[in-house]
């Protein structure tokens, strides 16, 4: 292994080697295609947990729908075939023979789940229908990046359907804030939650909701959406329901999602010139000890030590006990720091015969002395003091990214230098599309209103946004 | 919903329709592919976090490769390709282009896997490697039948390399327990171990060994196989370490699996005329409360009740209070019995002046009158008792199944009759294939050596095995 590349101006080659001398991820031979190894899986296997706890404690369930989707499915929905069309991959051959029609590896599954829910919606009492389903997607992608932008990648993908467009939307914003909540609470990441503007929503939705995280580079990334979808979708599935009058009515539906995009965003928020740093919510260890030895006595006695310690915190907390024997103290260290431990524990016979081990915080760098008497006790409370630090550096980051600006001029300089802008925006889209020639979009609309003017048209603003360059 | 078809006469019909009414399962819009509904996915979630908990517990590390894979990859090796090239999906247009090169939707993941592995095992430090993933595959089917056989199906598949035989062939046997366990234990199905025939085994296996249960009607059901394979993956890779001694080896392979054919195995060996029976292990809701009131005062104090119950038993049983006021609890008895839930609490209002309530047993269909004192005492040896006498049953039931047979002729009028045949066999292909003709196969062959003479020429037999039709 050698240096990572630097991190203030390589940040993209910086990114790419720390996926790979981390293990979390390497290229496959499938282009746009990678392997997620077994401490990137961990990662997301973690954050799948959480965010499955969440979606079942909102009342979904989860489902399995196909892989392949018929190609006419998508010609039924005329925004989203058009949305979709350039990406799919698709099925030509099977069972030794051409196919009468085509299938398509989903790209998402909203036309296959809405046949699905014309067949089991009858009546208002089948109502709220709530779906989830955790799946692998296919979006052939030209400028592959691991985890942000790969052809296949993973997800969850909510699907609901409600009597009325209130409840409709109600859900659409509960799934938002559950977003949020995993993105700052979880994954440490601060993120702006809001609507997608016309030319960013999705295809087929009336309205999409966005949490958008600013990297240290000071580009946005879409971590997720949540739609309220037109009735297109109903209309083209021939999805009816009879309400409670008798009367036939076309539900209204939602879908959201979030992806494997996720650990990207983990990695580039928080990785520092040493490597990762795992925020203890999700990281698949939260502590590793280090045991130090010269002898196998002395291995003996250590080892012994650090299995009581891990016992001490069964269930509580995730440690790993690095007892590899083929690598000295110093490359362990170095292998766990890369792959961003939030706390490593150093034992050695001294410290055992003193009752108290070091504690080294790989967020700051610090090495404190405890007890051992104390350490079942302080261990817990260090985790959560490491996410909070975690999150508020972020924070703070963030809050110095992001600026008010008036002009178009000025949001370009801005962006030029790594920043966010805070601006004015009348909603049409002559001014937004102005932005695309130098790389720029409308990340969200904020539900504020301070700023007087648009950017472009310079006529009255309709509403806050926030315009910056993105992932 | 109306009535099953009778389990006994119309078994292939009856499977069909409980796992309709059940919902676990519904035909999709493309052919040989099925949609799994949430009652259907919670079962195999409870499958799939037992088997995840025994393959992390063994010393495995999940990680994800790719679904699609090169199709060069699979000409590598001869006997694979031979063996799945009629039942590929094959993706020939991807991003508005055809590719240069088609892509084959895995229908099981060595190719693609053994790519990877050469990259990773450099050194004998490196072994051994121990790697599962859980993942959809791909092997298009003419006869569908849900869960037992369908084009798409998901299942984990483990891979592992190792520096010697011995321990490849440890680590195959050691899953093959694993499996064992999982069906016995958990999902209450009694199984044979053993290996499979030359006639049997696995595309590129060394030795194919197998778990396989016997379904009511005498039909084998291969629940899942673990391969030592032939070294021709490493060669066909160029996969090899140096070893200690410094010189270069190929290492020994394994791989294993396990299917949703889990869930059909489940439905089918408990199931009755009433419906599903779920093992408690695996039931999403192991006792469901139907509370019963004639008007709002009484569903007050009923509801509050049942979730004091319910909360008596939190973390340890997983009990579901139906409380949909459009049906009465005559329909939610039926409800939950087509569903298979073990156990069925009903409490009333004269049940709470009583302070007792009422256990229905959906396996005896016995009623019992227990006082809520001792009611978090004694519903978790209930579920205890229930999943014992489900094995029980399933192992009795098996055991009056399976009798010693010398002649082909006796073989085939045992299996008429729903039997399965305990012979000996002499281990040549001529007398393997002797029995395809009559739709009988060798499901596994036996550790002992009882019969004296090959079912087929009626020369010496150097094994035991059994002899049945199959699924």
């Amino acid at each position: 292994m050698s240096k990572l590349p630097d991190i203030k101006t390589q940040f993209p080659e910086w990114y790419q080697e720390v996926i790979y001398q981390a293990e979390l991820a390497e290229q496959s031979p499938v282009r746009g295609c990678i392997v997620i190894r077994p401490y990137g899986t961990a990662i997301w296997e973690s954050i799948k947990n959480i965010m499955d706890k969440k979606i079942k404690d909102t009342g979904h369930e989860n489902a399995i729908f196909p892989l392949l989707i018929p190609e006419s499915f998508f010609k039924k929905e005329a925004e989203h075939v058009e949305g979709f069309a350039p990406e799919l991959a698709i099925v030509t051959h099977a069972g030794g023979k051409e196919l009468a029609e085509p299938l398509v590896i989903r790209p998402t599954s909203e036309t296959m789940v809405h046949h699905m829910f014309a067949k089991w919606i009858k009546s208002w009492r089948d109502l709220p229908l709530k779906i989830n389903q955790w799946a692998n997607v296919m979006r052939w992608e030209m400028r592959p990046r691991a985890f942000l932008r790969t052809s296949e990648f993973f997800w969850q993908e909510g699907h609901t359907a409600h009597a009325t467009q209130e409840e409709a939307l109600e859900e659409a914003l509960l799934m938002l804030e559950q977003y949020r909540d995993l993105a700052e609470n979880y994954l440490a990441i601060p993120v702006f939650t809001g609507r997608k503007s016309e030319g960013e929503k999705f295809p087929g939705a009336n309205k999409t909701y966005t949490f958008e995280a600013f990297m240290p580079d000071g580009k946005a990334l879409q971590m997720g959406t949540s739609h309220m979808l037109s009735q297109n979708f109903a209309k083209a599935f021939e999805m009816q329901f009879q309400d409670k009058e008798g009367k036939l009515s076309y539900p209204w539906l939602t879908s959201w999602g979030s992806t494997t995009r996720l650990v990207g965003a983990v990695i580039m928020s928080h990785g520092d010139e040493k490597g990762l740093i795992i925020p203890p919510q999700i990281a698949p260890h939260q502590a590793v000890i280090i045991p130090i030895y010269r002898n196998e006595e002395e291995r003996e006695t250590v080892l012994k030590a650090a299995h009581t310690l891990k016992d001490s915190l069964k269930d509580k907390v995730r440690i790993h006990i690095d007892a590899d024997d083929t690598k000295k103290p110093g490359n362990k260290f170095f292998h766990w720091e890369m792959r961003g431990v939030p706390l490593r524990i150093e034992i050695g016979p001294r410290d055992l015969t003193n009752n108290q081990c070091i504690i080294a915080n790989r967020l700051t760098g610090e090495k404190e002395t405890i007890s051992l008497d104390v350490f079942a006790q302080e261990l817990p409370k260090k985790l959560t003091a490491f996410q909070k630090q975690l999150f508020d550096a972020a924070k703070k980051r963030l809050d110095a990214m992001v600026d008010k600006k008036e002009t178009l001029q000025d949001i370009i300089k801005h962006a030029d230098n790594g920043g966010v802008s805070h601006t004015g925006f009348c909603e049409q889209s002559e001014c937004e599309k102005s932005l695309k020639q130098h790389t720029l979009s409308i990340r969200c609309l904020l539900d504020t209103k301070t700023v007087n003017l648009c950017f472009g048209c310079k006529n009255q603003s309709t509403t806050d946004c926030l315009i910056a360059r993105s992932y």
